[in-house]
């Protein structure tokens, strides 16, 4: 059966305390309703969303994913802003009806929901709770079937003892909702159409309601304020660190791991504590990761190292790299085998080639470094003239003294040797030495500075 | 009803495994029994503290805090203890008893005791607790009232199965102390005088005594060694994680924030994972702390993002400035709007204009920059000549090429451009360009190293 | 009695997805059986170790202390595993089977387990838990002696609600192994000689069966996936926090201190969060660690501070020296009382006398520095020319200006003053100002860059 998915975003979010609409609220990394489209987009291409508070917000972040947007205008509950999506839906079909405030939903959950759909059945998905203050509550029948939801505070003394809540995502034949949400009656203490009275309406006209369940409580949470949506957080990190171990990763504190994005990994990798990475990461095999690293958008292939309170951006390590303590790689910086970069390092639009090192305090941008160079401790290549950006060339094998000023565009050719404290202003030729250097004088009659 | 509050913080406190007597340990930045002195302000100016081991430490501490201290040379009971506060306390009105060492009571809960006190009842806080064990039981009668007090050792296996406990922190009005304080005995096992026992005197005298619950138990807990030190820590970091969030800053993980002090929050901040604040910290609105930032009394305008790993200290950022990652901002430091620190930069007394950049590995101190300045990686500004500290006066839109020495005193005009690699000791002029560099020279008949 | 330990360490641990064998894993820095091992050698020298996957990496770990290797070329269960060790087990005394993938019993509960060793009885080592699912279960008779284990597969229903279940650890007299295991049979669902039939043989035998518990559980649980693996480190660190806790350490948070070896500390030192501790760490009294840090293999004397995000590894700290944030300190440091070292500044090989400073932004590698020598900000030691290192001298009192590259081997005598930005290459003097600098020009006509 052909399904689409109507997903939920118009509400305000008044808890959240924010100018932000409450759905664009991130959770690793992304906003919450981009987590409920992901899902979407597992069950078919044709979602339409119901947008409301901050719809041009809303509409402007999801613009180019080909989404149908229906605008909400007022907030007169679930029912009618389903309604509102009503032209957008097939006739045939089933429909999922989901909320971008409940964003950890899993596929596998909603794949058996889906599957209750049928052309005179529909799938509820209900939870088990500890604590079912202030939800509807799931009736049935001696026969177990459902009966109807009744909300708490409408709940008598034994229907208020029942723990099955109504998480409010279903689904059903498409029909039901072109038959059904026009005849939803605001008839009550809200003033609001509720979604669920098509549970009634569902059984009293001998529709199947079929529930499933997740297998996290979890799944069906919402975001309401920002403890909700802390406490979501961390449930979705150890989810992530429970599948990094399970598939063969050492965390050294799966509390203290953060992953905003998709993190790809080898064989045995180990990843030290505090760390996070956002965006796509991929490691190769046998990777180390220390303490307190940030790193997105990155390739680190086998073996290589990254030493503690590493920041790594859009960059790509080749095999048994090293890299850091405290090295930050910007964007377009590409190591490769063996090269190392150490403390107080910054690289940018840099190419560092097999076995090079630059070990100590220095800014490489905007250069080509080539095999097996050495560039000293407190090297600076001076790329920008504050107007333009200009290139550094340093060949294989060179030697670059500490403190050099490297003036670009300058080039260091293969074998080049500078001596240290060099400023470089134009190219300095292979296998040659190259200084730039004032005389060493010493004064013996200089009087030491005093005190003022 | 004038209150009067007596804080009791004679104690040795030897499980603490300390030099430092046990209510100058530090919670949350401030010693135990300030966070009990800052609750006691709430109520009155009338604070009593009764000391006694490190009298003399936890004296200098508070010493200009208008706080009158009674020395209780032994320690004879909590009784005997308060006896010691007497010849302080006015004759009517109501006295509050703390504990040094109790931090965290709620002044709400403390306000609620309070009003239990008249010239005939009295307020008790007490608490239900899971594990008794230990602890003083409130016995009632049938009619739920307080009869009184048994401790744990002394109590029967009926008297045992009670959970309520005595906290110890009581609300009476003046008159029970100075009547009945001098009538305590020390006729029991321990030998002490309790002042528990005035519990009874207060039954038996017709005195109502009235109990009241704190909202959560950690309000009531003392601290007696480190372990619990560090509950207690925990428990009000996450109290204050679950303020930001209802307030609404957005947390990445709540349970790895530290607060000590006093953080100030604009809407829509974002703080991720790890950091500290210590002092007085003001976040504007849209502000936003990476990972592992460290920052203590500083101000940060609306805008700013705070990267990875950066220190601030005594610093005043301005709007949409960007600081870090791994940026040192010590005492001193103003950034105007706009302005950009980078990595491995450290500034001390240093203003830096609004738009203007220092990305790399840079120390600035004792300097002045003006706007649209351009600061290059490497720079060093040398306020230092072992003696006297000098400044340096960067202009509006200057450039200061990479690797360059500013020997202070010495001032950088406006829009002047100094060379990369350049040592500058006098005034490089407005719109110049202005170097101080050796002749590149090449050696082609160089030998290279050889290993020794 | 004499005690010999047989430690199995044959299994593969496939859930581990890992190449290397599970024993090897690491938790708290060492492999698992290194625990074992470690704990072992706490009864005897005498120790024998069965290998199976992964035997030769295993061998090599402990190649070099004296542990007796018997290879299990297939695993055919435990009870054949402990028969591959038979040859080299005295025939009399006691022997204790340890698992190499049970890393964390403690010595005192397996002291008690060996006490229960005599010619006629023997220790076992259960656990109560609450959820004993897939545990072989304690059988005992109305008298409550042990009458037999039955697995969790063939056990009854009774007998599934039996909380007490089978650690697998026991403590045997050797005479039992020699005679019994020879006697095991396979004739099981599994086709394995189990160890555990040996207790049906005690109890057949009239050999009493004497039950020990650990404190806790973790003492008895195994790892057989990464999730376990963490869930006994992270019980392991606590364990660690709250030793040093007892012991009067301040830990801000005991959930985020990680110790991977040995951290040894006098009185009132404090540790704030996140911090990191590997192999030998001893701290004096009164020693501050700030945030972030990773220190390994360090002596750090009373009264020294290290800032946040420092990064130290096998280095000695004298008294009330400064370090950080974000120092790094590399093998062969050495600072002296009161000196300071500073942000940005790697250290290695680097004597740093009493007093003095390298505050910002340096490099001070294969070097000695005096006493109250001041390094100015972006100092660099060029102590290699890339083929061989060399040695700075800076003698007492010396002042180094900012920016300055020394290129070794060279000196700088005492008191000598350097000025800043200086290439030094001979000896700088003492008490002279040495300068090695370029004439400072500024070129009126000059044309600024334009955009390209």
């Amino acid at each position: 059966m052909d399904v689409s998915v109507v997903v939920l975003a118009a509400g305000q979010g008044s808890r959240m305390k924010s100018k932000q609409p409450k759905v664009l609220h991130r959770l690793a990394g992304i906003p919450l309703a981009a987590h409920v489209i992901n899902t979407a987009r597992q069950f078919t291409s044709d979602i339409s969303m119901v947008i409301g508070h901050g719809a041009e917000e809303v509409r402007q972040y999801f613009d180019d994913q080909q989404i149908k947007f229906c605008v909400q205008s007022e907030q007169l509950g679930t029912g009618h802003a389903v309604a509102q999506a009503l032209p957008e839906l097939p006739k045939a079909g089933a429909v999922l009806i989901l909320y971008g405030d409940v964003p950890l939903t899993k596929p596998e959950t909603l794949t058996v929901l889906v599957s209750k759909v049928g052309q005179h059945s529909m799938g509820l998905l209900t939870v088990n709770v500890a604590d079912p203050t202030g939800y509807g509550r799931i009736i049935r029948d001696h026969g177990g079937n459902v009966q109807k939801i009744v909300e708490h505070k409408d709940a008598d003394t034994e229907q208020l003892k029942v723990k099955e809540i109504n998480s409010g995502i279903i689904a059903v034949p498409a029909w039901m909702l072109h038959e059904w949400l026009p005849r939803l009656s605001n008839n009550n203490a809200q003033g609001e159409y509720y979604l669920t009275d098509l549970i009634a309406m569902a059984v009293a006209d001998g529709v199947a309601v079929q529930t499933v369940h997740p297998c996290d409580e979890e799944e069906t949470l919402g975001v309401n304020n920002r403890i909700q949506l802390a406490e979501l957080e961390r449930w979705y990190q150890l989810q992530v660190a429970d599948q990094l171990m399970t598939n063969g990763v050492t965390l050294q504190d799966p509390n203290r791991i953060d992953v905003r994005g998709t993190l790809t990994t080898g064989e045995d990798c180990w990843i030290d504590v505090n760390c996070v990475f956002e965006g796509d990461v991929t490691l190769g095999d046998n990777v180390v990761i220390r303490s307190n690293c940030l790193i997105r958008n990155a390739t680190i292939a086998s073996g290589s190292v990254i030493e503690a309170n590493s920041v790594i951006e859009d960059a790509r390590i080749g095999d048994n790299a090293t890299v850091g303590p405290y090295a930050r790689l910007r964007p377009g910086t590409e190591l490769e085998a063996g090269a190392k970069v150490g403390n107080f390092v910054e690289t940018k639009k840099a190419y560092i080639g097999a076995g090079s090192k630059v070990n100590h305090l220095s800014y490489i941008g905007d250069t080509t470094v080539g095999n097996g160079a050495n560039i000293g401790a407190g090297t600076i290549t001076c790329n920008y003239d504050g107007v333009n950006k200009h290139q550094t060339q340093i060949g294989h094998g060179a030697f670059v003294g500490s403190n050099s000023t490297l003036v670009a565009p300058v080039t260091v050719e293969d074998g080049a040797f500078i001596g240290a404290g060099s400023v470089l202003t134009k190219t300095a030729p292979a296998d040659q030495l190259t200084v730039g250097r004032a005389r060493q004088v010493s004064l013996a009659n200089w009087k030491k500075p005093v005190k003022k």
